[in-house]
C-alpha cells in the first residue's frame, strides 16, 4: 500500500505567508523524509514559484480556473500553476465553490498539463459526483467537521465510509481524501482505516508554533 | 416503452408570458392528448401556479433552490413549487449554473417533495457527475447546440450517444433528455435513436405563431 | 411629509406562502386604510400576480435580473413583474447579491418599465454608491442587524444617519429606508427620526399569528 | 499636471507570464525613465513578487478580495499583495466581477493596507457608483469597446466624458482611467483629453512582439 498522502492547505492564513510559507514547506520535507510519508503543501499563488523551487514535496495550487491562457483577468490559470512548477491544484474547495461545470473544465484542464487534481466534496452524493469526473482525489469535507475542532471519529466516521464506497462505485482508481476534522495521529490513523488515501488538513499545521511537531505526530500512527 | 418526454421550456421569452403561456400549455395538452406523447412546461416562476391550475399537463419550474423555507429573500424553493403544483423542476440550466453542492441540494429538496429533478449538464463527464446526484432526468446540452438552429443528428451525435452511456454507467435508472439541438420531428426521432428518453427545448416551440403545429410535426416520427 | 413606506418582505417563510400571503397582504390593506400609512408587501414570485389583482397595496418583487425578454433561463424579468402587476422591485437584498454591474442593469430595467427601485445596501459607503446609480430607494441592511432582533435604535443608529447623509450627499432625490433591526412602533419612530422614508422589515410580520396586530403597532408612533 | 498613468494588464495571456512578464515590466520601466510617464504592470498573482523585487515600477494586482487574512482558500488578500511588494489592485475587472459589497470591502482592505484601489466600471452610472467607494481611481471599460480593437476615440467619445463628470460630481479627488479601446498614442492623447488620468490596456502591449516599441507609441502623443 502506498504511504497516505499529507496535503497542508495553508489558506489565506498570515502564518502561512512569505517566510512561514517556507518553514512549512520545510517541515513537510523533513517529516516526510523522517517518516516516509508524502506530504505536500498549497500555498498561496504568490508563494507557489519560490516554494516549488525551493523544496522538494508535492506543491498543490488552492484553486485553480478552467480556462485556457487568454483574457481572463484576476483568474489562475492551469498553465500558469504548471510554469511555476506545481503538482497540482485544489478545486472546489468549500471556501471557494465552482459550478459542476467550472470543476469540470478545471479538472480537464489540469489534466492536460498532467498536474493532478484535488476535488473538494461535501456529502456522499457530491463526492460520487465528483468521482465521475475522474480526478485523481476526491477530498470530503462533510460541512459539520470543517474548521469545527472536532475530529472525524468522533463526528461522522459514517459520512467518510459511504462516500468512499460511493466514489469507488463510480470510479475505482479515485483516489479519497479526507478533507476536515484531522487534528492529530489518531484522527490521520482513523481517516486511513476509514479507507481514505490520506487528509486535507490546514489550521493545525498552519498555525502550529512548530509545524514539524505538529506533522510528526499526524504521521505517527501510520 | 415509455412515451418520450418533451419539455417546452418558455425562458423569460416574451412569447411565453401570460396569455402566450396560457396558448402553449394549451397546445401541449391537445397534442400530448392526440399524439400519446408525454409533454410538458416549463413557464416562468409568475405563471407557475395558474398553469399548474388549468391545465392536466406536467409543469416544471426552470430553476429551484436547495433551501428549506426560512430567509432566502429572491429565491424559490422546492416547497413553494411543489404548493404551486409543479411536477418538478430544471436544475443547473445552462442560462442557470449552480455549484455542485447547489445542485445536489436542489435535487434533494426536490425530492422531499416527491418532485422531478432534471440536471442539465454539458457534456459526457458532467452528465456522468449530473448522474451521481441520482436525479430522474440529466438532460445534456452540447454547448456548440445551445441556441444554434443545428440539429443534433448533423452536428455532433457522438456526444449524446456517449453521454447516455456515461450516465447509465453511474446509475442505470437515470433517464436521459437531449436538450439542444432540436427543430423538428426528425431531431426528436434521431434523440430517441440515440437512447435517450425525450428532449428538451425552447424558442422553436415559444415563438412559433402556432405552437400545437410544431408540436405536432416534433411527435411526428416517434 | 409624505407618510413613511413600510415594505413587508415575505422571504421564502412557509408562513408568508399561498393563503398566509393574501392573510398578510390583507392586513396591510386593512392597518394601511386606518392609519394613512403606505404598506407595500414583497411575496414570492409565484404570489406576485394573485396579490396584485386582488389588493390595492404596491406589491414588489424581491429580486428582479436586468436582462430584456429572452433566453434567460430560471431568471425574472422587469417586463414579467410589470405584466403581474407589480409596482417595483427589490434588487441586491443582502440574501441576493448581485455585482455592480447586474444591480445597475436592474434599476435601469426597472424605470424602464417605470417600477419603482429598492436598492439594498449594508454601510455608508455602498449606501452612496447605491444612490450614484438614481434608484427610487435604498434601503440600508446594517450586517450586525439583520434578523438580530436587535433594533436598530440600541445597536447603531450613526450607521443610518450616516448613510442617509452619504446617500443625499450624491443624490438629494434618493428615499431611504432603515433595512434591518425593526421589531416595534418605536424603532419605525426612530427610523424616521433618523432620517429614513420608512422601513424594510419580514419575519416580525410574516411570523406573526396575527399581522395586522404588528402592523398596527409598527404604525402607532407616527 | 502630473504625467498619465498607463497601466498594462497583462490578464492570463500566456505572452505575459514568466519571463515576458519581465520583458514587459522592463520595458515599461525603460519607456517611463525616457518619457516620464508613469507605467505600471499588473502580473499574475505568481509574478507578482518577482516583478516587485525586480522593477522600481508600480505593480498591481488584478483583482484582491476584501477578507481579512484566514479561512479562505484559493482567494487573494490585501495583506498577501502587500506583503509581495504590490502598489496596488484592480478590483471587478469586467472579467472578474463582483458585488456591490465586495467592491467595497476590496478598497476598504487595499486602503487599509495603503495600497491603490483602481475599480473598474463599465458606464456612466456605474462610474458615479464606483466613485462613491471612495478608490483612488476608477477606469471606465464601455462594453462595446472591450477587447474590440476599435479605438475609444471612434466608437463613443461621449461615454468617457459623460464619466469623469459623473465621477467627479460625486467625489472629485477620483481619478479615472480609460480602460478600453486604447491602440496607440493618439488614443492615449484623446483619453487624456477626455478627462482622464490615463489608461488601462492590456493586449496590444502584452502581445507585442516588442512591447518597449509599443509603450512608446503609447506615450508618444503627450
Amino acid at each position: 500500500m502506498p504511504s497516505p498522502f499529507i496535503l497542508v492547505n495553508v489558506k489565506t492564513f498570515r502564518e502561512g505567508m512569505g517566510n512561514r510559507a517556507h518553514m512549512i514547506a520545510n517541515a513537510a520535507q523533513l517529516v516526510a523524509h523522517e517518516s516516509g510519508a508524502t506530504i505536500g503543501i498549497a500555498p498561496s499563488y504568490i508563494d507557489l514559484h519560490p516554494i516549488c523551487h525551493h523544496f522538494a514535496i508535492p506543491v498543490y495550487a488552492q484553486h485553480v480556473d478552467g480556462y485556457e491562457p487568454g483574457a481572463h483577468t484576476g483568474h489562475i490559470t492551469a498553465d500558469a500553476i504548471k510554469l511555476a512548477g506545481a503538482a497540482g491544484s485544489m478545486v472546489n474547495h468549500s471556501e471557494r465553490r465552482l459550478t459542476l461545470a467550472d470543476i469540470e473544465a478545471s479538472v480537464r484542464a489540469l489534466q492536460a498539463q498532467k498536474l493532478t487534481a484535488v476535488v473538494c466534496s461535501n456529502n456522499e452524493a457530491t463526492s460520487a459526483a465528483a468521482a465521475a469526473l475522474a480526478p485523481e482525489y476526491v477530498a470530503i469535507e462533510p460541512p459539520e467537521l470543517i474548521g469545527s475542532g472536532v475530529s472525524v471519529s468522533k463526528a461522522n466516521p459514517e459520512i467518510i465510509r459511504k462516500s468512499v464506497a460511493a466514489v469507488h462505485a463510480v470510479n475505482a482508481k479515485v483516489r479519497v481524501l479526507t478533507g476536515a476534522g484531522i487534528q492529530s495521529g489518531d484522527c490521520v490513523r482513523i481517516a486511513v482505516d476509514l479507507g481514505t488515501d490520506g487528509v486535507l488538513l490546514a489550521s493545525s499545521v498552519v498555525k502550529a508554533k512548530e509545524p514539524a511537531d505538529v506533522l510528526r505526530d499526524l504521521v505517527s500512527k501510520l
